[in-house]
């Protein structure tokens, strides 16, 4: 048996919340003004009320309303495969599984939140949304969703996606959504910096200011966040959720959960779950893998900073490298962001999940290698969780030990073959950030709030 | 309950062969030499000897060998999906399903045999294989296959959509496989080409007999063919095979069974079991739908003729625009051959099944409102299937009938982004063929012999 497909009637009908589980409570997002913490009635002007509230539930379950499971069934539960070409392949005596996100209409586990937003937008008498998206995994999620609830959408994609990406650009239009690269001359935040750096390749902490700018000017528009935020995690959930039903029916259990982050949010999905199960005392790790050129967990600090460029969120408790920290145009776009999830910072800091970096050529090559055994052609955001898999392996075979590791695969690569097309052609290079930059980055966060 | 997904235990265990269920025999391939039926001995130049038998076979049931279904495991069986949001856009009493295929590896239904035909020449000793692609879902369906199975791979891609379509080709890249745009300096048959029409777009025909040369060059290189064939079609019947237990486990069975047709093998592979049921007795309409920028079985004559431009394969009884026929360049390359499966042919003869042609924007259209409704992109093949499905459930809301229509979803149209940035920026048109340009290749064949 190489792949557990659950049926429709075995979906997941709550998510997980971990704040009650957690051994030390998240710190509160900060009034950047005041200092103080913040309400959600001050973030009631670009976000639903049901989501405030998740956002800041201590309940342990949360029940997933009809309509959005109606549309979770259109391709939940995803499989769990077993990589059993791949195992032969590296000749390791682990067991590798995968858990297929892939298989979503927009092709990652951004619908599972996507939907749940568009849909707690809409009962909540709202018209619009406005976001960003980095590779474009994310617009594409949303632009799915709100097709299915008739909301309007707009899309910050961070520029140098939008020309390495087109097609993926043209998935947001076939479903209805309106998109702009970003930095973009429709929003301040945009034409601020298109006038400082008019060729900024752009960001996710500048396309996070433009689409929050868009959504604080129109009362009929609010924003959406696919990452970090504690609700976003929380949609995700299903995917663990699911995970441990399946292996269950495979009568096996994790030694190693793992997932690339980005803000967060595919890692978490797939892990809080097991955190939970690590909390209530079972031995198993949790590996984050993030890219070297955007070293967030691995070389940032734990600290209050901004969620955007312009400084238009709240400050969060987070792994940060400054909220004016743009890193190199890696192909791994999901992957480029300042911040991380609270929640996963947390973790991290609460030693509950281990950070790792890994470079782009490293996460090609094995990208390449699970395409030609496993056949699916991996994300560039998904390549990093298979080269820590990959090392799992490794020290699996060194140490002659027969360890179950299950890893994220959070989408297909099939709007990224010119990433591919580079790789094979030689064209792309791994990144060793300065110091200096990162130090740069830091000097204007360090008067900041400290957690 | 709006999907049924087969455990892995359910995958059928062998193809049906629709041979010994026929009420006339097919015509037999002739040799164009000698006029005579051409028997396996001669084709073993370019084909493997199992296949040859499954050609020719006239056992019902053929055993799938453990080390496909291993592969087809990665990915079958494919759920059956009941398009509920669809039925509601279009107000019908109808209920809509689709069979889909797009969920494979390659993301089309092609891998059903390009996996079974790698493993066929790998067991009988041959090294590399040599095929045709027209918008690349077979190449890179025989790239993976090839990949799984070791084996070196040369691909002709159709110039067009070689042009249109850049990340097909990346795909068969990363997965191994070699790829020149078709008509190619790499044969005599595209040479041949280029001296007379240097800016040809190539056509199926064309790239067909660029790779049976190449095949017929090199002793550890067969040819590969991606459709038409009587063995290609029986590897496809595993989708229909499980279509029927699905409907089984909904209750239900269909009224109306439609595929698109290019070659005829996903509409085949969907329709020859329910084609037996018809045969059997059973009350049910089979629609195959092509283009009408290349209307084969709508406007072709049923006649001898070439499987290619260059008169290199034997004469097959079939439906054929003439072996010369290059058709206009559309956005559906997959459906730009000249000729028709042999079977499929046979059977509308027959009545057995209903030819359909459709235009190219109603077709875009029809996928775009299936994309907002269901989710799914779909490839510009099989937006003929939905277009026809829009007009049954058209029908059966005029008549009031409550009809179950189901249909092959044969795969995605991530590769095909660009064919939606065309059909958006309204650069597509639709083609009416001149008669002229019928007539012209028919002269080509008339004195070919008759069925």
């Amino acid at each position: 048996m190489k792949r557990i497909t659950l049926s429709e009637q075995e979906l997941p009908r709550t998510w997980y919340n971990i704040a009650p589980d957690l051994p030390e409570p998240l710190k509160p997002p900060l009034n950047p003004a005041t200092g103080e913490p913040i309400g959600p009635e001050q973030l009631a002007a670009i976000f639903p009320m049901p989501l405030l509230e998740q956002e800041m539930s201590q309940e342990r379950e949360i029940a997933i309303p009809e309509e959005i499971l109606d549309v979770y069934a259109m391709w939940r539960p995803t499989p769990l495969i077993r990589a059993e070409r791949l195992e032969k392949h590296l000749g390791t005596p682990a067991k590798i599984f995968y858990k297929h996100e892939g298989v979503s209409p927009p092709g990652s586990h951004k619908p599972n939140t996507a939907v749940a937003q568009a849909y707690y937008n809409k009962i909540s008498g709202i018209k619009r949304l406005a976001t960003e998206t980095g590779a474009g995994q994310w617009g594409s999620a949303l632009a799915f969703g709100c097709c299915l609830f008739g909301l309007d959408l707009k899309v910050y994609m961070v520029r140098v996606s939008y020309e390495q990406k087109p097609y993926r650009r043209s998935l947001i239009q076939t479903w209805g959504g309106e998109i702009v690269p970003s930095p973009s001359p429709d929003t301040p935040a945009g034409r601020q910096v298109l006038k400082d750096v008019p060729d900024s390749p752009g960001s996710l902490g500048i396309a996070i200011s433009e689409a929050v700018q868009d959504a604080v000017h129109r009362d009929d528009t609010n924003y959406s966040l696919g990452s970090v935020l504690n609700h976003v995690l929380l949609h995700q959930t299903v995917i663990g959720l699911e995970t441990q039903r399946q292996f269950k029916e495979f009568g096996l259990e994790p030694d190693v959960v793992i997932g690339c982050v980005g803000g967060g949010s595919n890692f978490a999905g797939l892990a809080l779950p097991y955190v939970r199960e690590k909390i209530g005392g079972k031995q198993l790790r949790m590996i984050a893998v993030e890219p070297e050129a955007c070293p967030t967990i691995t070389r940032g600090h734990y600290h209050y900073d901004f969620g955007d460029m312009a400084q238009t969120t709240p400050l969060l408790a987070m792994h940060t490298l400054g909220h004016s920290f743009v890193p190199p145009g890696i192909h791994a776009c999901g992957l480029r962001y300042h911040g991380m999830a609270q929640l996963v910072s947390h973790l991290v800091r609460l030693g509950l999940v281990e950070p790792r970096a890994c470079q782009q050529l490293e996460c090609f090559e094995a990208a390449v290698t699970f395409a030609r055994t496993e056949g699916i052609v991996p994300a560039p955001e998904t390549s990093h969780a298979i080269q820590a898999v990959f090392a799992e392996a490794e020290r699996c075979k060194r140490e002659g030990k027969e360890e179950t590791i299950v890893f994220n695969f959070s989408g297909h690569g099939f709007f990224d073959m010119s990433a591919y097309d580079d790789y094979f052609a030689k064209k792309l290079s791994d990144y060793a950030l300065p110091e200096g930059d990162l130090e740069k980055a830091w000097d204007e966060i360090r008067d900041l709030p400290k957690p």
